[in-house]
């Protein structure tokens, strides 16, 4: 069957989700990216376990190490720590990577443009989120605008169907359509057992907390240390 | 001196000509990409004698198979032919690589964001052009409103200084500004010496011929074959 949309699958909780919505509605390729990000080799392995477990045939992994060569975020320098003292959504966090959804959905376009599907689906999250500028729906009405403009046809459209979501509600949903959470991986810092102290274990652990239940991933830490 | 502008620089004759103005106007760093098409090594030589030639300190290579893998452009797939057949501007032709230039500036909005630098700099051409979707003054615009909307301040912004200029009207302002064409490569096809009959050299060669001077590279082929 030939592909109609392509997602992106970092393996954490919101592309799981994602992932399982588009196995609902579409016929996806998935598409990763290994960026020198600190968890890549475990991000990597949650991905091919999400693939597998859906039978994608059409996944493509791109590795760069481009954002490690440019610096400038706590995800891709080792030397700048990841902060574990809470999340403070009204600035951003040295956790960011330059613009780095762009380059996702870059490659996602151009692949989706030879293979002649006119969807992307991102699991991209607003409320409860990083703080990341390019996680706003605005910064994907834009992306869409120049999707009009910049492409073959103009009919590629990017899809962001968690974005006004609550993570807990995100959580909700993955529970109803099956998502294989097990498989996912969110931590920024540990590839062993989530640290359960940075701002992604943090988000990811208390929106199962909210969705009156318990992730079902091992964390380093106890439960209600966030 | 701290870079203040990323110069996108293929080592084509817009790009030597978009870096003349930089180094009139700016302290510019230079990004190259090599995506596996077909004259890379022969382009990144054109690069690199154009950033010597400036005396650039700040320059950044990078280099993706990414292009080659998902195909579908005569420029990256050596199954596709280059066509020779002149130039037809109302179809957008096999050389297309597939939502390109997105990737060009979100390396470069992304190595900006980290030098603090507010300009990037991308030698476009609308008229005369290859007809190319991501080439179009429209397209910019949109990338702009993406950029104010999806980066850490929102200030960092696309210029392309060539964008409304005929190919002969960008010869010219390279000559006065003394752009070093001697250096520059355009041609698609080969490596040791242009070919003088793919869409580049075409559109390169006319415009010398209609600035009332001639190409300073060789070509394969006669003057007026185009």
């Amino acid at each position: 069957m030939k592909p109609d949309a392509i997602v992106l699958v970092s393996g954490g909780m919101d592309s799981c989700v994602c992932a399982a919505l588009a196995q609902r509605d579409r016929h996806p390729a998935y598409l990763h990216f290994d960026y020198g990000q600190r968890t890549a080799a475990r991000e990597r392995e949650a991905f091919t376990a999400i693939a597998d477990h859906y039978g994608i045939e059409d996944r493509l992994v791109i590795e760069t190490d481009f954002f490690r060569l440019i610096g400038g975020s706590a995800l891709t320098d080792t030397r700048l720590a990841v902060p574990e003292n809470g999340l403070d959504e009204s600035v951003i966090p040295v956790t960011y990577v330059p613009f780095r959804n762009a380059h996702f959905l870059a490659a996602a376009v151009s692949w989706a443009e030879v293979l002649g599907a006119e969807a992307i689906m991102i699991g991209a999250v607003a409320p409860d989120s990083s703080g990341y500028p390019d996680c706003r729906p605005e910064y994907y009405q834009a992306f869409n605008e120049l999707l009009r403009l910049g492409t073959r046809d103009g009919r590629v459209r990017v899809e962001t169907p968690l974005i006004g979501l609550a993570k807990a509600e995100i959580v909700r949903l993955g529970l109803e359509l099956g998502a294989p959470f097990p498989l996912s991986w969110s931590c920024y810092q540990n590839s062993a057992q989530a640290c359960g102290r940075c701002d992604s274990c943090r988000l990811r652990r208390r929106a199962f907390q909210q969705a009156g239940t318990s992730d079902p991933i091992r964390y380093a830490t106890q439960e209600g240390a966030c």
